[in-house]
């Protein structure tokens, strides 16, 4: 069963400080009092005890103001740890990332939607463990993981709601299982929406922003994160784009909608389109019944990068079907950013980009009020994974999470840990 | 200039009491403080000082339960009052709400839109003032007026950004204007937000729940609600789902984007689409080009609910359309209620409610992790002037806003206020 630790408010304090010493990289304790609103004296004490627990540093004098110089305080990176675990379609990517929120290493594999959960969640556990030996990662630093998929989840409880890789998965408690394999605290979440905390994580926008998150991998999923935090609704099953509906009259899904955005604009929709299409698929759809149709819509992503005409046309149309969601989420959500993340936008990222703001701009200029920027990812086709691992940082450092005066040896509790709002 | 004032975390933890106070209507200090988290003492402290301000009076003695017999507290309703503006296409509503949120004094009347801003404005004051003699509300007790009307808004300016009802009403200041007018403070907000929080209010849905609300009078918006606070995104113009896209291969529409629900269920839409029936046409459509649609929009709706098929036929469809705003409202905000308000769901409503439910139930049954309820809104046609009420009483008790000690002769200040997020 999913264990939801207790927080007070004074972590809750020391977390924000953490947070503002995170996002300036460096900072004194007058600018941080600035930043928080907190008093000095509180400054000085959670600084101190951030300090002893080794997750600050001190780091040189500021610039001279006139007065007394100021000491600069800045995060360890290497004080603390994480793991993201993005489960795919057909593959696992993990990734362990510093306090900065930076990768320092990454292992991808498939084989594991193809098994039961009871195989497959010791075998990424034995990955996990591999990769941070690999990266010489003392397991003491070790947060927790993030285990972040796709599809409905019942979050708190840590299980999948959707029969998806397959049957078995289906209320497997994933969450405990992987954190008994590993032990660590395991918590689990959407893979769009760890995408768009990922972006947050590393700096990528104003702290105060809203903003939504476009994710492509072999479907479509969506994230929106207000001022720091992921938008969540009632169950944690928000922004689930690719079956949103752009055709009213479009072909019924399996899901029970009908005009669902992902098959008109996702990967095996354009693999479709595309074999439909006798010139291009002779050259760049050999195999079109394939189950692995990312390696074929990679090849079109490519092929319309470097100016294929034919490949380019349908690319576009998939930008500009992804472009009438991002409108969407902008007149619902009022964003003021769209962050392209997940690995179908690698190949052909600059074409999907460039069309969704030209729709964004041309569709909703009546209603914004102020710019809507579409920006790629920062964090690369990675960006769920990564995103996972900032998920355990934020919910275990920023959110108040964390046990004061935990460090190496007060070893992570070995059992599912739950994100909170 | 609208001015924004301060407030403490002891404000808002009073706010949270009577916030408490008023949800569960009468309520002993021991289950305040189970339902609030916060200690006796402070409970105690607070109670006496909303005691002493008027707003709590002491209710008798609740049930026994073996110990001393505990005594109840509750609202004084006539304790405060505030009002509510809403500008409409063709209509102004003016209601003066108590502090149960309940309607004490109604007025509507038309010719406002067709006036400029600085004609407009004192008028509806004048309403107001008339309106709040004719209920003897004495105006010391009354805590503000929020103003609601559709279209962008720069909220915290109190000014339209777009030109309706008129050109002169862009960016003219209506909030200050209005609260010159008035001399009481006036926060301007949007019609289908003021709707959504009115559910809260009046205590229609759960206090924790995220809920959605589509408001229907000449056009469509809509509004979210998370937990009792409107959600805001990053201008607060969010949730604009009347020019949200239903079918990306629909005709433009002059806002930029195309297929806008509107345009396909609206009641202008409606109205065009009975035109274009010649049977139905001539017996309720009798002036298809009059500028006055929605009494040709309510002849529909009233023969479709009276078993008309060809106007139920139209309203049918138009609920079809509404249902798949109400899907996507559903995948992306993640919502348990859809809460229908608004003039136009008067006279049809059970044919909306019954076909927005299906819709509902039909097309996201693969996502749904919990059910999702399709009601009409406690508060009837006036749901956005009764909640532009609210939302002034939400603004300056629960969120904070009171001045401690404020009673009669400690006058508002006449000067526009702004709601807090």
């Amino acid at each position: 069963m999913a264990l939801r630790p207790t927080w007070t408010s004074r972590s809750r304090t020391r977390g924000k400080i953490l947070d503002a010493i995170r996002a300036s990289r460096t900072i004194s304790r007058v600018e941080l009092a600035a930043a928080t609103g907190l008093t000095g004296a509180t400054i000085s004490e959670l600084v101190r005890e951030l300090i002893d627990d080794g997750l600050v540093v001190e780091a040189g004098r500021g610039a001279p103001t006139g007065g007394k110089p100021r000491t600069l305080v800045q995060l360890d990176p290497r004080a603390r740890y994480s793991v993201g675990v993005q489960m795919e379609r057909n593959v696992c990517v993990i990734v362990i990332v510093d306090l900065a929120g930076r990768p320092v290493a990454r292992t991808s594999f498939r084989g594991v939607a193809s098994m039961p959960p009871d195989q497959a969640l010791p075998m990424i556990a034995s990955q996990v463990d591999a990769l941070l030996a690999m990266a010489a990662v003392d397991r003491d630093r070790v947060l927790g993981a993030g285990l972040v998929s796709y599809g409905p989840q019942d979050r708190r409880a840590g299980v999948l709601l959707s029969p998806q890789p397959s049957e078995p998965w289906l209320e497997y408690p994933v969450a405990e299982r992987l954190a008994q394999s590993l032990g660590l605290p395991v918590l689990l979440d959407n893979d769009a929406a760890a995408a768009a905390i990922g972006e947050y994580w590393m700096g990528a926008v104003d702290r105060r922003s809203t903003y939504g998150c476009i994710y492509m991998a072999s479907g479509i999923g969506g994230g929106v994160v207000v001022a720091g935090d992921v938008y969540r609704g009632s169950s944690s099953n928000s922004v689930e784009l690719g079956h949103m509906s752009i055709d009213v009259n479009g072909d019924p899904c399996p899901c029970g909608n009908v005009g669902c955005l992902e098959n008109y604009a996702g990967p095996s929709a354009l693999v479709r389109q595309a074999a439909a299409m006798p010139a291009l698929a002779e050259r760049l759809v050999p195999d079109p019944d394939s189950a692995d149709f990312l390696t074929e819509f990679a090849r079109i992503a490519a092929a319309a990068d470097a100016g294929d005409p034919d490949a380019r046309h349908l690319i576009e149309r998939s930008a500009r079907y992804l472009g009438a969601a991002a409108v969407t989420m902008t007149l619902l959500f009022d964003v003021d950013a769209i962050i392209l993340a997940g690995p179908s936008f690698a190949k052909a990222g600059s074409v999907y980009q460039t069309v969704i703001q030209e729709e964004v701009d041309r569709r909703t200029a009546a209603w914004r009020t102020h710019p809507v920027r579409v920006a790629p990812s920062v964090n690369g086709p990675d960006a769920a994974a990564i995103g996972a691992a900032a998920l355990v940082l934020q919910s275990e450092l920023t959110h108040g999470r964390t046990q004061t005066g935990r460090g190496p040896g007060s070893h992570a509790r070995p059992v599912a840990a739950v994100a909170d709002d």
